[in-house]
């Protein structure tokens, strides 16, 4: 199933996408969804984040191809921070260049986003607690991001992390095929099969130390050919089976509001 | 006022303390709080953390006094990361020692608590946005914590963010005398008089980065003095005006729960 959360005629709600169908579901995904047997065409509704998380954690150098390309040490153990929900935005919705920046990457990632509170599990029970599979770009203002530091700041403008268009129920996360446009041309182009630590295993490894929510969202990393992004810019991030999620880049206000 | 957060007859709610006694109040930190009339006795509510913040946005290395001590270089902008929500904990609540860390430190901190969205506001404007103040525990499983990496790990394990008693809506943030405990014992000593970078300074540069949302916590750094905790240890961040925020320690369970 594809899973979308959409604004329609005021309303908040989720939908299972068939083609350009939305069949307006019930529910939440604490409580699970239920069919109300109405649809409603693609267009009418205005696409929302798939998710609202309270976490989103995020996985640094976890591109096989990523870290040969780069010469960085292999990890022993997965890179983690965090992104705040602020930073979240919709399909379609605005980037917004920072004025402090003048150095603003994309990152095509693929979100893991959990279903079922996960506290100390298994890498074999993994899947039990995921709902399933978003497509998200890890924005990073990279003149803020320093080597050796936190990298809070750099990742957590608002904006700066899109997620959507749908959560993908029915996906195997170990093989699917990752790609990034910027202006339409390809600029990063993987399969999750090079990940070095697989979405199964990143559940298990955070849940021993943080319990996952239903509805946080973890970025599983960035594959080879990161670049800069500018006001005007498309990017797209386009996983297998669940689509495409785009957002163009817009020069951020100044000043209050 | 000493505003609280509490669980009374099975409803959480908020209320003012007063010596032993709450004035119940109707209303959360987003719409704002009016008086019921009514009063309970302290000792019949059980006391929860005094917010469920969103964001809990943590500065590092802001003590003149600790950076004097450590011999760290002066930083030129605030250190910032994030611990997630899940790590919140209330007063008397036990902190949970991880089973896979053997190096777990208290650090007693004053944290800033956001009572009105903030994005991109002035310093001068900052004590608008700020709901009050309340005690923080920034609990740290050093050796999961690189010195030229990220600090999630180390700071994002369950229950490592105690936080209360109260909320004090009446202080001056710039001359808070700061003490911490270990078992009885003053192990930290400053006031935030000697902080590098000021509450009303990290709200306007936050602001500029992240939206600051009702709720959200500000830490806004350790003193010099920091040291190891473990199961069986007591310890209390006190904090002039605020009062007192106490937390034991105790081995975390290994199996799923």
């Amino acid at each position: 199933m594809k899973l979308i959360r959409y604004q329609f005629e005021e309303k908040i709600e989720f939908g299972s996408l068939e083609d350009q169908t939305v069949r307006r579901l019930k529910g939440d995904i604490e409580s699970g969804f239920s069919e109300t047997g109405e649809t409603v065409p693609l267009c009418r509704v205005r696409l929302l984040s798939p998710v609202m998380p309270k976490k989103a954690v995020c996985i640094g150098l976890n591109y096989k191809d990523h870290i040969a390309e780069s010469g960085a040490k292999t990890p022993d153990s997965p890179v983690v921070f965090l992104k705040p929900s602020t930073a979240v935005i919709a399909p379609q919705q605005e980037i917004e260049y920072p004025a402090i920046s003048s150095h603003v990457d994309y990152e095509g990632e693929l979100a893991v986003v959990i279903g079922k509170r996960a506290k100390r599990v298994e890498k074999a029970d993994a899947p039990k607690y995921i709902l399933g599979y978003t497509c998200a770009n890890d924005v990073s203002a990279r003149d803020y991001q320093p080597a050796d530091g936190q990298w809070t700041i750099a990742k957590g403008f608002d904006t700066f992390l899109p997620l959507g268009p749908c959560i993908q129920t029915q996906a195997d996360p170990t093989e699917l095929e990752i790609r990034t446009y910027l202006n339409g041309r390809l600029v990063q182009h993987s399969n999750t099969s090079q990940l070095l630590f697989q979405p199964y295993e990143l559940v298990s490894y955070l849940s021993q130390i943080m319990t996952l929510e239903p509805g946080d969202v973890i970025l599983t990393g960035t594959p080879s050919g990161v670049g800069a992004i500018h006001p005007g810019d498309v990017v797209d991030v386009e996983i297998g089976r669940i689509g495409r999620l785009t957002n163009t880049v817009k020069a951020a206000q100044t000043q209050c509001d």
